[in-house]
């Protein structure tokens, strides 16, 4: 007999519509669908039905007669949220090198004292196999917790091939066994590794000859993404790297404009790419030129706030058409958090975005940034059933009472993995 | 028999040590003790002691014996948290509101559409008793899973005697029935009720002749606390109020210094108020003046992130010699969050606070704020047994990993009240 799940009464069922083929763009980024008194029905972790009580409770009697019911009365319901930008698979933590920073001291000594990327990097170099696993797989359950149902993680704290294959393998290990859909990317050109500092070209070369062909051969990524910034890879290396990937069906993502100018945007656009990421320092031409593609500008403001620096400019980038994500950024050094809808909270009260919008963001848009948007990002007919249920009146409430995990349920393909905000996987 | 509870085995057992008679300042703030693998010992809800492993399981072997047992193994356990700075008591939402502010609205925009102060006030005039009870009841539910163990309330939504009255009821109610200590605090004079409009000393008459009395001689408040701002209460208005709640035992508090630099920080120190809070605006000598007391600087900078507004300036004011406080402010108009924590990490990652400073701000410093540090605010002997167990692996977490809820287990008067961070009362 086919599992039949029954989701009624809720307060508000909030989603968008009618963007699986493209992502929302400008005012579409803050229309949503809301439906009061709301229900939905999953058949075999596929939605069958979403609309009024009324209507689902007349239209689908015998299938609800045989549901596992849920009751969501006044709590609202929206699509599982899409995290698409992590680095989660890290061994060691830099709490100390961030108490640093909130002292003032500069980059320069934090580096002297050990800190910065390449911390993380000897850390996840020297972790084996099961403890990489292990931690990731905690911080896979936390996301669980936070309402997120979907998670890109990229590798890049290995920067060798046999390193960058142990945390893929990490990855691909997780997707195969953890409730979470797990979207792997590969990023070897996350950092310059030391034995190349005096000459990058050989590592570009390194990774173009040696990892690329190898990650895909063996498919452990479907994305490859590149650091293009000042004192990392260059725009014209950055481009050398995503080329190559696109040749082995890697589709290009790209660290982009975080510090510097340097046209990561641009870069984007020209080159197809399924995302450019950060943009705190794009360009307008950089912005206008996102604009005119479907390439997706994932922000990452909980960077910016762990930083102390400014925010992307989130109002302009809408504003310009371009169709805007959001992500945590999950990783050791300049975002430890591991809650979404606390990068929701930033979207409106530090970039100005609207509820709505950061909704569109964490959910569908996400969803594009990692070519999922067929499948998850909004709760339609059709899609696989990722769902969360907030113990909110109306979905303002998300941001309205700020810094707080409103997560009530979470539902992954039709099946209940968080209860009374407790995983019971 | 007695009750023992024994919690063993936390990777750090964090807590201010001497401070119960007087406030932590200056580098007292940043000095915690830490004890790594450690363990506590409660009988009857009381602290009986605290120390490491070893030398509780050799010294209390008996008493461990009958035990009830925590394991809190890669976990750390705190003082239960403490807020000294509550607007509890209210009906209504002002969620749009916020959009509007969101999106550039005016203040007297949001007015005109029936925002601000006087929403609520109405609201919760024409509330009852029950349904303020109810949703307090709910708030203060939430405040424990966040970690916090004493809240202080005020009253002020409600402007007439007998309105402020019904406010103060509820509170008393729940100081009764709930497992989280209450501390009331009576503020009549929270805004100028429309009747007084065009005659605000009027009011201040009102407060002084007929509320006061009453609240006093009913036992309904411990403190008396005044919005002293432009275009509300003046500094002698104010005055008036707080000496008048003196005469009936009321310790002053006072709203000092948010919006315009009026004073309200060198009357908190005139007139000996146990805390001055908000302070953004305070003058060199206004922090100069509390830096003299001990009066605590009560920090609620969830407010100017909500506002969108700049933060006060904490390093300045610790720095100068005054104890600080953090809290919520929780209210529904400029702080709705319940999250105390995360009102820690704003204090570190907005207004330069270290960890440590944190920690002793939400603890013993706002128990002194309140008048509870003798009691509660510290895991030292004799003290309550309010105690919350969060599953980080270190302090430094609770603000390295940002904008979450790390809250594991809370223990209440030793009586274990939110496991695996759900209530279970
Ligand atoms: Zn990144
Ligand atoms: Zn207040």
């Amino acid at each position: 007999m086919n599992h039949i799940l029954y989701i009624k009464n809720a307060a508000q069922i909030i989603t968008t519509t009618n963007h699986s083929e493209k992502p929302a763009k400008k005012d579409e980024m803050r229309h949503l669908q809301i439906i009061e008194n709301g229900s939905i029905l999953v058949e075999d972790g596929i939605i069958l039905a979403v609309g009024e009580d009324d209507f689902i409770r007349e239209k689908y009697t015998d299938d609800i007669n045989q549901a596992q019911v849920i009751d969501a009365k006044g709590k609202i319901v929206t699509p599982g949220l899409v995290d698409p930008h992590t680095h989660l698979v890290y061994a060691g933590s830099r709490e100390k090198e961030y108490v640093m920073r909130l002292e003032g001291k500069s980059y320069m000594e934090i580096m002297e004292a050990g800190g910065g990327i390449h911390a993380t990097t000897v850390a996840t170099q020297k972790a084996d196999f099961h403890t990489l696993y292990e931690e990731t797989k905690r911080r896979l359950d936390t996301f669980l917790l936070y309402g997120v149902t979907t998670v890109e993680i990229k590798s890049g704290y290995g920067l060798t091939l046999e390193q960058e294959l142990k945390q893929l393998e990490v990855i691909d290990e997780l997707r195969k066994n953890h409730p979470i859909d797990i979207v792997p990317t590969f990023m070897g050109a996350h950092a310059i590794p030391k034995r190349y500092e005096n000459d990058p070209d050989r590592y570009v070369d390194e990774i173009i000859q040696r990892m690329l062909p190898v990650v895909a051969e063996r498919k452990l990524a479907e994305f490859n993404d590149v650091f293009c910034e000042k004192g990392v890879f260059t725009p014209e290396q950055s481009r050398r790297i995503l080329e190559a990937g696109k040749r082995y069906g890697l589709q290009p993502k790209i660290h982009a404009d975080e510090i510097e100018p340097l046209g990561g945007a641009q870069l984007a656009a020209q080159i197809g790419a399924i995302s450019a990421d950060h943009l705190l320092k794009a360009s307008d031409e950089g912005i206008h030129a996102l604009a005119k593609t479907n390439t997706i500008a994932v922000l990452l403001p909980g960077t910016a706030f762990f930083l102390m620096a400014e925010f992307a400019p989130a109002r302009k980038i809408i504003d310009a058409g371009v169709a805007v994500a959001l992500s945590t950024d999950s990783n050791p050094g300049s975002s430890p958090t591991i809650s979404l809808p606390f990068i929701m909270n930033l979207g409106c009260l530090k970039m100005g975005m609207t509820p709505e919008e950061t909704i569109t963001a964490a959910t569908i848009n996400a969803a594009h940034a990692i070519d999922r948007a067929k499948t998850v990002g909004s709760l339609e007919k059709g899609k696989q059933a990722d769902i969360v249920i907030f113990n909110v009146p109306n979905y303002l409430f998300l941001s309205y009472q700020y810094g707080m995990n409103h997560v009530d349920t979470v539902i992954k393909r039709g099946k209940v993995v968080v209860e009374g905000g407790k995983l019971i996987i």
